[in-house]
């Protein structure tokens, strides 16, 4: 049997800032290769990632997880690299997002059986085109795809079990550039304001709702982050005149339905304009079903809590894993991730690997 | 008497591309005295000027010029500063905007009686702050304010005596900045986006008329110069929004009812934001009577054409005569003004000087 805590804090010992590895995942072969676990180690670019499989009965649950962690930036009270432990709480960059968290996961698939496996990156908190969308086109490959995944990300608010996440929004970046035809500022006949398009074209996009949100997402939003003309002049009308948005969007809509709704706006209020989109990702929703169910069962028999299901904050690899089958995403409390002295208490640990062993018996069974 | 083309010549051939004189004013006052003008030089900064005046009988006639030119730039086909003669036209940098004109004034003034003065500026071009604002404080200082004054700006749109100018739009600057609460573009309930407070009023007051425009003025135009926000990142809310504009207006609103127009739009849509207000000029118009009747009358009988009164285009020193006597502006057609090969057909030059003529015979009688 592996020890919780033991891993984690041989993990958070290895500085494994994107995109260095620092040892981290050896750590973890080592150990999963003690359990039985067949790894296959599958670097993409400059990135360290694995996959790897035990055998067992029933369905196949697969956790997936990253070992690379953020910068820790200046100002700790703790050594970001030492994982050590203070009254019961543990200190280091990775502790909640998400070295604690495959700790935990490793622990419980020592001490129960099942069809298990692990998917993990080294370039979660990267540019994230080298680690798990790559992993998942060999496991698709391999006729790996499991079940059901679970990403152990820190999804929890106050206390280990309070919030499952079972989707996500989507998100897309557009560019709008509006031309005109300058001209001096005395002379508005001869010129055609750039500008004087935009802003009816903007103000009816801030105006109008997207959706009123449906039982498992907020309404989706539309935000303007930039609008730019960059004229120096006070007396010359400007040729062109841009705007940048971003939209984080629920499941009644997709990328391509935004896009058509914004090129519909732009050909009303500036036809000759052009827009440029980018998707981050697509909103996706696991439906209720028996993988939810397992999940939510395991929580509340080991937690007593029921868990929300929510699908707020920002995105994850869990996007891409929902292309190929059900996902959601369960893990520590995220208070501390991304910040100054990050730590996990010993006992969010401990109740962690006890909710996701409650799981591998449940869904593998 | 002074010959109207050989003066012009005379002028053009100095280069007195703002701030430098040239020696232009040389040339002008040497002839003013030869007139029997009495010259006041009139030096402020680096910028020359002088007041001529001739007793005469009747009312007080004064010309405003200016001797300063704008940089003939490249791409002429004839020394912008020979002042070449060909097939009845001279080129030359200033032929229209206004030795030419300057020329023809003291040519008529050297052919008729009356109590007539010269206002001469070399900072018509430039700042236009130590010039006719200067000159005519000094003129009240001195008891010489005029009873009229023609400035002698290029006027004409394709003949000589097509247009008089009897006022001009006032014009002034606003830059609004609206700051708001910076934030993740997931999270917009935790932010304040600055730019979805600013476009709302920048479609309000593109969408307002300002004014149907009057007999003599037409609409008061507001455009939007410039927005800016300076964003770089797509998934961040921003913190602050400014945007410019210019607003050319007639005299149904001064720069202080357009300042509180402003404010209290800002006030409705972004309470918290900054206005900041530069007025460029005040709207003016001499209103029709005896004056304005002498130089159409002048126009009328020697060209034949009943001019059109307007207040178009840009601003010009009149703006700063309006304050002290009743202006209009008459002068050349201004095709080739501020453009490569600017030019004075011979013809129109005489016309102009027949125009003086009648008007200084009509108005100091
Ligand atoms: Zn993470
Ligand atoms: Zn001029």
């Amino acid at each position: 049997m592996i020890a919780p805590v033991a891993l984690a804090q041989d993990l958070l010992r290895c500085n494994s800032v994107t995109p260095a590895d620092g040892g981290a995942q050896g750590v973890l072969i080592q150990a999963l290769e003690g359990l039985g676990f067949t790894v296959t180690r599958l670097r993409f670019g400059e990135i360290e990632n694995f996959f790897a499989e035990r055998p067992g009965q029933g369905a196949h649950l697969c956790f997936a997880g990253h070992t690379d962690v953020v910068p820790p930036g200046e100002g700790w009270a703790h050594d970001p690299f030492a994982a050590t432990e203070q009254d019961g709480i543990i200190y280091g960059r990775g502790a909640v997002d998400m070295k604690g968290g495959i700790a935990a996961f490793v622990s419980a698939a020592s001490q129960v059986p099942g069809h298990v496996s692990l998917l993990i990156t080294g370039d979660e908190e990267g540019e994230a085109k080298d680690g798990t969308v790559k992993v998942l086109e060999w496991m698709a490959e391999h006729g790996k795809i499991p079940d059901f995944c679970v990403v152990g990300e820190p999804t929890c608010r106050g206390r280990v079990g309070d919030v499952v996440k079972v989707g996500r929004r989507g998100s897309m970046n557009a560019r709008i550039s509006v031309p005109g035809r300058q001209g001096h500022a005395a002379y508005p006949h001869l010129a055609d304001n750039a500008v004087h398009k935009l802003i009816p074209l903007l103000n009816e996009l801030i105006g109008k709702k997207l959706d009123e949100g449906t039982p498992f997402f907020e309404p989706s939003s539309l935000q303007i982050t930039s609008v730019d003309v960059g004229n120096p002049a006070t007396n010359v009308i400007p040729a062109l005149a841009t705007a940048k948005l971003n939209i984080r969007f629920n499941d009644l809509h997709s990328g391509a339905s935004l896009t058509a709704y914004l090129r519909e706006a732009l050909t009303r209020h500036a036809p000759d304009a052009t827009l440029e989109v980018s998707i981050s990702g697509e909103a996706f929703l696991t439906q209720p079903g028996k993988e939810i169910g397992a999940l939510t069962g395991a929580i509340e028999r080991v937690t007593g809590v029921t868990p929300e299901q929510n699908t707020g904050g920002g995105t994850s690899d869990a996007r891409f894993i929902s292309r190929y089958c059900p996902v959601a995403e369960f893990g520590l409390v995220g208070a501390t991730m991304h910040k100054v002295d990050e730590a996990v208490p010993v006992a969010d640990l401990r109740q962690l690997t006890e909710v996701y062993k409650a799981l591998i018996m449940a869904f593998c069974a």
